[in-house]
């Protein structure tokens, strides 16, 4: 299936310089044919300085990098073209490839070539696409450590203790004739089973931070009109604004009302309402203020007096599913009453934060709460989150099997009953790193959101 | 001065690629210190493939191509890193080199050491800037041939030729006390003045083109309203679009009503007012009318019945310095006209047209008449064309100053007193390549327009 010669521009239009890559058997033949030398000898990691030509017409003079398999990105023989980063010039040479017997490659498809020639697992392969759309520290983490293998040997653990506990039942199976032996060792089995459950359930469970952190954690701002909710946001923003320098000078993309506390990216919800609140109905403001404490992980109520103790337990019901960061602000103004009933209760429900998001006091703290509010797991090497949809849909499913092999336990059904679910349990979790043979739809259904050229 | 070693992202972010490149004397030293293994040792033009570490953290796999002096692009030890293109992968990379020693790069500062270095002369510089801008076959053949030296070539003849007229003045010198010899070759010296003048006058006149070429030929639709100028241009842009396509599948850069023939574009202008002239009252649309033609190279006239004889005169006397096309529109109805007085005509003053914008008939024809219109001379490697304000400026001096030595001669002034002009015309022409030593404001006037990382 890979016959061809694949070539894709691999870097964004615009810059001074850009990458052409091609990937297949042919990638030296091809690239000889419009390159200025014989290329077809060139050792492997070598770079080859010559002109790239239309016939007599030069188009550009390039940088040529070639890579022997299987010491290449897809384990095919490869080469990259370092061109001057002209569109005009892009296509002409990319154009030139697929005359002289390229075929411009599909989204991902250098990436998936690797995969198929074993140069990475799917999960890995994954964490490419993740790894390219990093933004901040957190989500570059979570993507490393699965380029890694981060994931993958965690699984190869779990199947690990899979295995042992398919043997440990098939001599079960064996010395069945022997009634005394039955279920002898049973409790050691179920003991085996929970811990192989409980950690493909933390595995699981992790996709909740992962997902927040992929997508930045939602925040949401509520407060009565006037008690500088608007203050607040642009402080927050403009505090991040000073912090984020943008090194090569290049414009960011708009990332409007986000701000990254400790690499972690929160995104502030339905802010545009917070932006024009003057003149709005105090009742519109009700039912909205319900809509983003729904939509929100973390609740900041920004108060500049005490609130009524039924209105309190509103807020407090309301958000017993989210992290609720209680403020009182305006404390630059001596008319600022002591919040005396919020402090009492404080302890457990909620965090209690004072500030002036006039003159930006305490601002530090309000961060470091929000942050802490997350509670996010330590991102570190050693830690596992599940970032990806398809290996979460693939977790559930794994602890749905195992958990029916710990009901039939229960149950005391003989080994070879159990066999199926356990068959089932390691299925699903070779799944994820693609360690058995993956249908097609599903490797397109993964590659086709990865960008062309990687 | 080049003590430093400068660092700089190379590619436009947002690609599947992104690569960093550093150059100066301590390239290797650094890179090694942030890199998996030691590179101090590198050989030139070999791949590494390995990490960028934060401490113990990694920040990406990347693969690193060695550059030693004098061998490469600015003729320093350089290094180039492909990493993976998530902007905050590359602005971390980029963190931790500036942290460990390098220094941001300027714009065009990598191309400005090649200059500094002997890599290549200043004209060949600026067409870096102009091959990395280039958007169509004419704008990369004008930045290729001067980035392939032709101007420098050029030059370089020139400079000969003066320098022979410089020598025979100096012999004229020597033999100055022989009475008889004095202005014995003078007819000699004059025709290879003038040969030389011709020569840079030719340099300085292809400017003209050179610009046409490079920021596109102004074309101006006129006609009255309900000739179908709207349409027509619809006709022209919808055409083009159907030829352009994007091999990689990125947007294009907005480039409003232009057209692409033959490799030049063509930019047509006011046509802001040609899509809203329905409503217009016919005395605006006159003077504007006037602007457009003013503004233009080329002037489409669209009609669908003759004009009268004193509009035509008017219209051709406005376009003297032109190319005027004058274009029938609608053939496609019965009820048109012959046009007999405008066929008449035709023979020198314009080209003559007959359409249907509507039914697309003969629009071929007409594209083939602007591009014949523009009066393009031929691009190829032998042709040296001037596209560069700063040279063009050069030229100009150093015609003034030729032409100063041919006034001289033709006072019969001797050898001493035009040598000065000869000097200065020598010295003009050398401020093209930078052949001499070329002022620092200059260089920064010239770099600053670079996009960074080249």
């Amino acid at each position: 299936m890979n016959n061809d010669t694949i070539c894709a521009l691999a870097t964004a239009p615009g810059g001074a310089l850009g990458i052409i890559r091609i990937s297949g058997h042919q990638t030296l033949e091809i690239l000889s044919r419009i390159f200025s030398k014989d290329l077809t000898k060139a050792h492997p990691n070598t770079i080859h300085y010559g002109h790239i030509k239309d016939g007599a017409e030069i188009i550009d003079e390039v940088l040529v990098s070639i890579f022997r398999a299987p010491h290449s990105y897809t384990g095919e023989d490869s080469a990259e073209i370092s061109c001057h980063g002209s569109r005009y010039i892009l296509n002409k040479v990319l154009a030139l490839l697929i005359a002289n017997g390229c075929r411009q490659a599909g989204p991902g498809e250098y990436t998936q070539r690797a995969y198929l020639n074993g140069k990475m697992d799917l999960s890995q392969a994954e964490a490419v696409a993740d790894l390219i759309a990093s933004t901040n520290q957190a989500t570059h983490r979570l993507a490393i450590s699965q380029l890694r293998g981060g994931i993958s040997t965690e699984l190869s653990r779990l199947r690990e203790q899979l295995l042992k506990l398919t043997s440990l039942l098939e001599l079960e199976l064996d010395f069945s004739d022997h009634e005394d032996l039955e279920f002898a060792d049973r409790s050691e089995l179920l003991e085996l089973t929970k811990t192989i459950d409980s950690h493909i359930q933390r595995l699981a469970k992790s996709f909740e931070a992962g997902q927040a952190i992929k997508q930045g954690i939602p925040v949401a701002i509520i407060g009565k009109t006037n008690v500088g909710k608007s203050t607040l946001l642009n402080r927050l923003l403009h505090e991040e604004r000073a912090i984020v320098s943008d090194v090569h000078g290049t414009t960011r993309d708009t990332i409007e009302d986000t701000i990254d506390i400790q690499g972690v990216t929160f995104r502030f919800i339905d802010t545009a309402g917070i932006r024009q609140t003057t003149d709005e109905i105090e009742q519109i403001g009700i039912s909205r203020t319900y809509a983003a404490i729904e939509k929100a992980r973390i609740v900041l109520w920004l108060l500049d007096q005490e609130p009524a103790q039924n209105e309190l337990q509103d807020i407090i019901e309301r958000t017993k599913d989210k992290s609720l960061i209680i403020i009182q602000n305006k404390i630059d103004k001596s008319s600022t009453n002591d919040f005396t009933n919020i402090q009492k209760e404080t302890a457990h429900k909620y965090a209690f934060i004072k500030i002036s998001a006039k003159q930006g006091t305490n601002i530090d703290n309000l961060e470091l709460a929000i942050y802490e509010a997350a509670q996010l797991p330590t991102i570190s090497d050693s830690d596992v989150i599940v970032t990806n949809a398809r290996h979460y849909d693939a977790l559930l499913n794994a602890h749905d099997s195992i958990a029916r092999v710990l009901d039939g336990m229960s149950q005391q059904l003989s080994g070879d009953l159990l066999a199926e679910d356990l068959r089932l349990t390691l299925s699903y979790l070779a799944d994820i790193t693609g360690g058995q043979i993956t249908p097609n739809e599903v490797l397109g259904n993964i590659f086709k959101n990865f960008c062309v050229g990687k």
